[in-house]
């Protein structure tokens, strides 16, 4: 991409209601806007890194066997009357009514339509076990949306839902999960913790957090220091075996978000291996058995040819809210760091003097090149100082940029400067062109 | 995929009012559920397809210059109450009250937000011309949603929204939009027809609609018929060049809908060449001028110094109602016949005998060896029978099919069927595997 055809709408000052970094650095960086409170625009920078987060969420739930859907973002009143939580859930649904009087809103979350999916055609054990998902938007009236999109009210959620015969079968499903989003997290660069969660509106008895740990997380989480630097398991795993031992490393160490919070037990660890913190949740999975295929008479023929309701459980990922978990782990005083795999471009070429013959050559040379070899690059073509090309840069977060100066190029050599590490090296432009077109950074690891 | 694991709900029978072949097919096909009136969950086999189509429509934006945002569903009632449009829509707009009993809607297009998108960061013409564009779900509350995708009340569509100094530039804009809509619905085998069309809510002075021609079509249209077989430009186009030419040779051929119908210049046409038909809408382009920039004070500052307000246009495409389209003009009495392009998997392997060890090793080899090239493969690993498994495959549409039987492989072969054609033939399955992973029907022509 061209910088002078593209549209990135930087600010110099993020508005002053935008109290954490993240907020601040994603409006700078014209990564979004706001339409309302709580709701924003994507704008182009924003939406591509939106689309590599999704596509690493898709990656690896497809890995761990879910099958994608998509449902409606509009839902019936009447099938959150047949689950019970119609009128349970506050004024944080969306109500909303049509030209003919009926009953909708915006899904919150979607138990009720995947469960009125399933037990449409799903009848015996034999079609088990399954995980439908989908990547759709969510609305939560939130009566504060604030920080962004870490808390706003339209937003991108990952929801899976897993329908099996028995308690076992569930656990299995949840285990799935549980190992899918240490890797599809990892993948994104995220430290992120699983934690004994509170179940809240989704119910059940089983429930994880994903935490990532930072000084501006919502709430206080407890763990055991061990597992925030403990490696994901990787895409090398037998899904269908035994994942129990994966889940036991981690869960056999003290790790509770705020509510469930032993004081006594987290007090019994040696001081040095506690920590407490702040943290952001960005993945929710939930074990709620029965909760709404009962009362919706989702039922499978077991192989015993009796009819029983089939065992739920649900696995979000706040998708948007990932960009800024991502932020605030990962940012410095001139902007965003973006982990490879979720960068916007891979590669920034900065030519230093627009208009001159050998820099333009060297410049477009490097992004044909770059591009045929399949990255994504922006190319900053105005004709502004060399200067503010590296604020820009360096605030949406490039994680390479290729510098192109009139020195340089009398010697035979452009610069190619690390974002994360700040470091710089000379180089021939065949070189360096060579050196990013081998890299790959959106692979599975 | 292999469909023992896969979420494929086919039905013997479409509900008795579902009228028309399109939306009988998506229902039998398992691709979508309907969850209320007019708003349908995309199951795994209808996301596939909706995601390939989009991917179409993106692809040709992109190649046009327009760059991608996405813009929020919901949007504030004061924004269109700027425009003039809040009171005007009707029942058609689905409004929304929050907690704080602020005014929402659900967007049904969105030239409000993107005016005020564009006016909050672009002031100067030379950062003109822009294109923005968003594939983003819409909400249109159809007093009676029928017809399936192609008359529902939550659709997917494609929006872009052109921003030019003056009218020449504007109409470039316009010309770059109507080529670029020749292309994208060629690619997925649609004969679209440019016709001069009204231009209803969005207003404005030049419109045009893209029909493909169909019996079920919601309304008459009327056109010379050299259009309707007049081939696609292609992608080997000069997008900032003179495109009036292009343009010129569609629009000098009588075509336009029923409320632009112009009888007497239709008589005037040779008998033969005239063609009084159906038609469905698949594209909606508008060039509307100021009528959003001068109430909404979207300003640029020209290179006289002076303020005017910025030209717009914005294009439509129905990215869920394409499906129905294709259908509509690609079936048979087995079920859909889908374009390679759009097909959600490439190829089908029927495995005539699961359980014998030679079927089984051949359909495993085939399945890995397709995948591994980058196909879409859909492996019938059901223990059902052969004729079940061919009814599947032709009802959902796989326009190529492996047929592994236990009496070919004795011979050393399998065969090879085209959906589309019907035509069969025996070759060695490495000679199929070969042939079969050589092509690419995903690419732009």
């Amino acid at each position: 991409m061209r910088l002078s055809r593209y549209f990135l709408p930087v600010l110099k000052e993020a508005p002053s209601d935008a109290q954490i970094v993240s907020h601040q650095l994603m409006l700078r960086a014209g990564m979004i806007r706001q339409e309302a409170a709580g709701i924003y625009a994507w704008l182009p920078l924003g939406l591509r890194v939106l689309k590599k987060v999704e596509r690493i969420v898709r990656e690896e739930m497809d890995r761990a066997g879910a099958i994608e859907l998509l449902m409606p973002t509009i839902q019936l009143a009447d099938l959150w009357r047949e689950s019970g939580r119609y009128d349970d859930y506050g004024d944080e649904m969306l109500r909303i009514t049509d030209r003919h009087k009926r009953d909708l809103l915006y899904g919150p979350t979607a138990e009720e339509v995947v469960t009125d999916i399933f037990r449409a055609s799903v009848k015996s054990y034999k079609d088990l076990p399954k995980n439908l998902y989908n990547i759709q938007w969510k609305f939560r009236d939130e009566r504060r949306p604030r920080f962004g999109v870490m808390r706003g009210r339209e937003f991108l959620m990952k929801d899976a839902y897993s329908f099996d015969l028995d308690a076992e079968g569930a656990r299995k499903a949840y285990n799935r999960m549980f190992v899918a989003y240490l890797n599809l997290f990892s993948r994104m660069g995220l430290k992120a913790v699983p934690m004994r969660a509170d179940t809240g509106p989704i119910g059940g008895d089983l429930s994880h957090e994903f935490i990532v740990l930072a000084e501006t997380g919502e709430s206080a989480v407890f763990c055991h220091k061990d597992l925030v630097e403990m490696a994901a398991p990787g895409p090398d795993i037998d899904w269908y075996g035994d994942l129990q031992p994966l889940v036991n490393e981690r869960t056999a160490l003290y790790a509770a978000t705020e509510e469930m919070h032993d004081e006594a037990a987290f007090a019994a660890l040696p001081e040095g291996d506690r920590l407490s913190a702040r943290g952001i949740e960005v993945g929710h999975i939930f074990s709620f058995g029965t909760k709404y295929s009962e009362p919706m008479k989702a039922l499978v023929t077991g192989p015993d040819g009796k009819d029983v309701p089939v065992q739920m459980g649900s696995y979000g990922v706040g998708v948007s809210r990932l960009l800024g978990a991502i932020i605030e782990a990962s940012h410095d005083e001139g902007g965003i760091i973006w982990p490879e795999s979720v960068a916007p471009f891979d590669v920034g070429v900065i030519n230093m003097r627009q208009g001159d013959a050998a820099c333009d050559e060297a410049c477009e040379t490097a992004y044909k090149a770059l591009q045929a070899a399949g990255r994504d690059v922006l190319y900053d073509d105005n004709d502004t100082r060399g200067g503010a090309k590296f604020a820009t840069m360096d605030l949406i977060g490039v994680p390479w940029q290729l510098i192109v100066g009139p020195k340089g190029i009398a010697e035979g050599v452009v610069e190619l400067k690390n974002r994360k590490t700040g470091e710089r090296h000379s180089a021939p432009l065949a070189e360096v062109i060579a050196q990013l077109s081998a890299q790959n950074p959106g692979k599975a690891a």
